[in-house]
C-alpha cells in the first residue's frame, strides 16, 4: 500500500488525498506533528533530502515528494488527468504558478496566522503586507482565468484544479477576502460539487 | 512560427532557447528590456495576466507561461522527455523542486547581486544571508541526488536537467561556491557536453 508522509493541515498534502480518494487510490497516512521537526531529522532526510511533506513512498521503498509531481502520477492515464498536449501544458503551466506565484504568499500567509505562536508571528508581521499584496495578485490572475474558463487544464475539472483548491479555499485563513474574486468563489463551489470531493479535514 | 517572449538574461528564458535549440525547433525571440517595466503594461497582461517571461506565443494566438510548462509541451514525444511514468514524475519532482526551493534564493540572489543598481541592492541586503542559506541547501540537495544517480528525469539527458541548469550553472553569480558541490560540478559538465548545447548568453 502507498504510505503518503504528511501533515493533515497541509494544503499541499490535502491535494494528494483529494486525488487519490477521487481516484480510488487507498493511501496510509502517517501525520508529522506540525512543530516537532521530525522532517528534518536523518531519518526523514533519508527518504526526502529536501526535508518536506507531502512525500509519498511506494512498498518498494522508492519516495516522491512535491504535491504536484504526486497528484501527477496518481492521474495519469485517468479522467482527473488534462486529456491534450496543450491541455496538460496549460494544467503544469497553472500548477508552476501556483507553487511560484500563490502558494508561497496564500499559504504562508495561512500558516503564520492561523498555526504560528503569537510570539513567532510577531517575528514575520513586516511580511504580512508582502503576502496579501503578492497572494492577492495570484487570486486576480486566477479570476481572470475563470472568468473565461470553467476549468484550469482544459474543458475539465483535472489535477489543475486540485492544485489550485488546495491552499486557495483556505484563503481566508490567511487574511484574504475570497468574495473580491467572483470568479474565484464559483469555481470553489464547482470544484468542492465534484464526485467523491472531500474537506481538508476529514481523516482518511 | 513560435514567438518566445523573453529577457536574455534569465535562467528561466534560457531553459525554453537551450531545450529549442536541442529539438531543433525554430524560435522568434522578443526581448524585453530588464527594467523598464514592458512585462506589467496591459498589451502584455492581456496575453500573461501573470506579468512574467518566459511566455511562448503560437501563431494562433495562444499564449503558454511558465518555463517548465514551456519545455514540457516542447520536448513530449521527443527524447528530450522522460522515458517512464516514473521517470516524469522523478522529472517534475525536481522541476517543482527547482520552482519552489531552488529559484526563489539562487535566482534571486543572482538577480540583486549581478544585475540590480547598487542603491537597490542596499535595500536588499539583509536578506542576502537567507538567500545564501536556503540556496546552499537547494545545491546540497541536488549533490546528494548527483552522487548515486547521472540525471534528475531518469536514465537519460531531460528537460528536468535543463531546468535545473538554467539557475544552477550560473550561481556563482549570486555568490554561491559551486566548487562545495563536486556532484553537481561534474552534472554541470555533463549537460555543458550534450549534443547542441548552447550557452546563456548566446544570440539565437
Amino acid at each position: 500500500m502507498l504510505v503518503l508522509h504528511q501533515m493533515q493541515m497541509s494544503g499541499n498534502c490535502y491535494k494528494v488525498r483529494l486525488a487519490a480518494r477521487q481516484l480510488g487510490i487507498p493511501l496510509v497516512l502517517k501525520e508529522y506533528p506540525l512543530h516537532d521537526g521530525q522532517t528534518r531529522k536523518p531519518d526523514f532526510l533519508a527518504k526526502n533530502p529536501n526535508g518536506r511533506v507531502p512525500m509519498l513512498e511506494f512498498e518498494d521503498g522508492r519516495t516522491l515528494p512535491e504535491s504536484d509531481a504526486i497528484i501527477w502520477y496518481l492521474a495519469e492515464g485517468s479522467l482527473l488527468a488534462p486529456e491534450s498536449k496543450w491541455d496538460r501544458a496549460q494544467a503544469l503551466s497553472w500548477m508552476f504558478f501556483e507553487q511560484y506565484s500563490h502558494e508561497p504568499y496564500i499559504a504562508v500567509a495561512r500558516f503564520w496566522l492561523k498555526f504560528a505562536a503569537k510570539e513567532e508571528l510577531a517575528k514575520k508581521q513586516h511580511l504580512v503586507a508582502e503576502w496579501h499584496e503578492k497572494g492577492n495578485a495570484a487570486l486576480g490572475v486566477m479570476n481572470t482565468h475563470l472568468s473565461k474558463h470553467d476549468w484550469f487544464g482544459g474543458s475539465r475539472y483535472s489535477i489543475a484544479d486540485i492544485a489550485l483548491y488546495g491552499y486557495t479555499h483556505s484563503a481566508a485563513d490567511g487574511g484574504f477576502n475570497l468574495a473580491s474574486y467572483p470568479a474565484v468563489t464559483k469555481w470553489l463551489a464547482r470544484v468542492a460539487a465534484e464526485h467523491g470531493h472531500i474537506p481538508l479535514a476529514e481523516s482518511w
